[in-house]
């Protein structure tokens, strides 16, 4: 399924590397400085840091949980069984991350629930405001969500202690969906053109929502905030945070072009 | 729940025996005759038991992706994250499981769909006809259902081939299911004695329609049901079908009792 992994040349192909995608890249992937080029040991010293760290690993642990709780809803949709378990696979392949998170936050300290409970609100009102009508609706939202999630924490994994780092871009690690869903969304347009249009229309609005929920966790989380413009500790900048939702919303257009809809 | 597999004497304590229960035993398990001292490859050979163990398979397939559903489903009731945290554990416990029988369908040549497709409705009816209103009548449920599906198989396991004879009870191993269930619903009755009254009825309405559905598949299902009592070739047993739901429901009530519920 990928391609920025590959060594230099290879050609560029899908939306699942386990690298930052170009659109959506940001600090050099290449020579790290500052808090990318410390362990966790070192970057924890820091109360802020670590904080941040926290939630982040708060807000990733509660989404793959929420994820789960979404394609298991989403595999009743499903027109075969088949199709189901396929749903029911992916669910749970989010459980395990959700596991591997939960363990992380008890390691290093943290109590997972009161981690999570942050960014409960924000999630489920993703989830409530944009409920599949349908098992297309279900397979689109499940790849456009989880390509902004990814795109986003590959974006903060960049600013993150080796540690942190190694275990976010693990859980981000490709569960089967995008190539899943890009295949049965495909084939659906094929057989009926007129499905693209409405899809196009729905994946607008998910991404709407996507946004408008992180821009309200990121006025929210002052730590987390910090962090994503820079590990500064003076304050959260607008500007980069836009500059980011910008990359994040550019690789969300070239992935919907790619699946034949208009973004 | 119990407690059987052990030696005489020893004290009755534990949830997740890996044997019949006492009072839900059949065929002996201390020597094997027939079919159970096959392995696959001598028993498959006679077209009819093959046919049956599909059957068993595929059920068991489907209701290890319904339970899947079931679960996902109830999770979305917990009271806290720790509580839905757990659920998903089971479901992807029960999503796990079923891979395993759709891999052994697949090895014995078998189409897992196929398989599965005549207990979609036994199954799907069984859960519409029982969807829990609140935490602990999911709770019950599942615990319920579980103990029965697992009394069941394993009155069928003792009839088995010693290949599917292994896998039935790998899979039917606990999931964890049973103890947490045990603990939150005992803990709720100590809380508010008449949760108690309330969940008896609820477990007696779970057992009667179990039983309807299991009867109709048992019904419907010549080739199955035949295996049930006994592989003998001609025709089925009502009597002996009979019999083993009267060990199910034994067992059922003996469990009610432990929890607090008069079944």
């Amino acid at each position: 399924m990928t391609s920025s992994d590959k060594p230099e040349n290879a050609p560029e192909t899908a939306a699942e590397s386990t690298e930052p995608t170009g659109s959506a890249q940001s600090a050099g992937s290449t020579e790290r400085t500052g808090i990318a080029a410390q362990d966790w040991a070192r970057a924890s010293a820091e109360p802020q840091y670590r904080a941040a760290v926290v939630d982040l690993l708060g807000a990733l642990a509660y989404g793959e949980l929420a994820a789960f709780e979404r394609l298991a809803e989403d595999a009743k949709l499903a027109p075969t069984l088949a199709d189901k378990a396929e749903l029911a696979k992916m669910a749970s392949a989010e459980f395990h991350h959700f596991e591997r998170l939960r363990n992380r936050l008890t390691e290093i300290g943290a109590e997972p629930t009161e981690a999570m409970e942050p960014f409960v609100a924000a999630l489920d009102g993703f989830h409530r405001q944009t409920a599949p009508s349908d098992w297309l609706e279900g397979l689109v939202k499940a790849y456009v969500g989880d390509s902004i999630a990814s795109d986003f924490y590959r974006e903060v994994a960049a600013r993150l202690d080796a540690d942190t780092r190694e275990l976010v871009l693990a859980v981000l690690d490709d569960t089967g969906h995008a190539g899943f869903a890009v295949e049965k969304v495909r084939a659906a347009i094929d057989a009926d053109p007129r499905v693209g249009g409405r899809l196009a229309l729905w994946a607008r609005r998910l991404m709407g929502e996507a946004l408008s929920q992180s821009q309200r966790v990121v006025a929210e989380r002052d730590a987390l905030s910090t962090m994503l413009v820079g590990g500064v500790a003076d304050g959260f900048d607008l500007a980069e945070v836009g500059r980011m939702f910008s990359r994040i919303t550019e690789a969300h257009t070239k992935r919907m072009a790619a699946l034949g809809l208009a973004a």
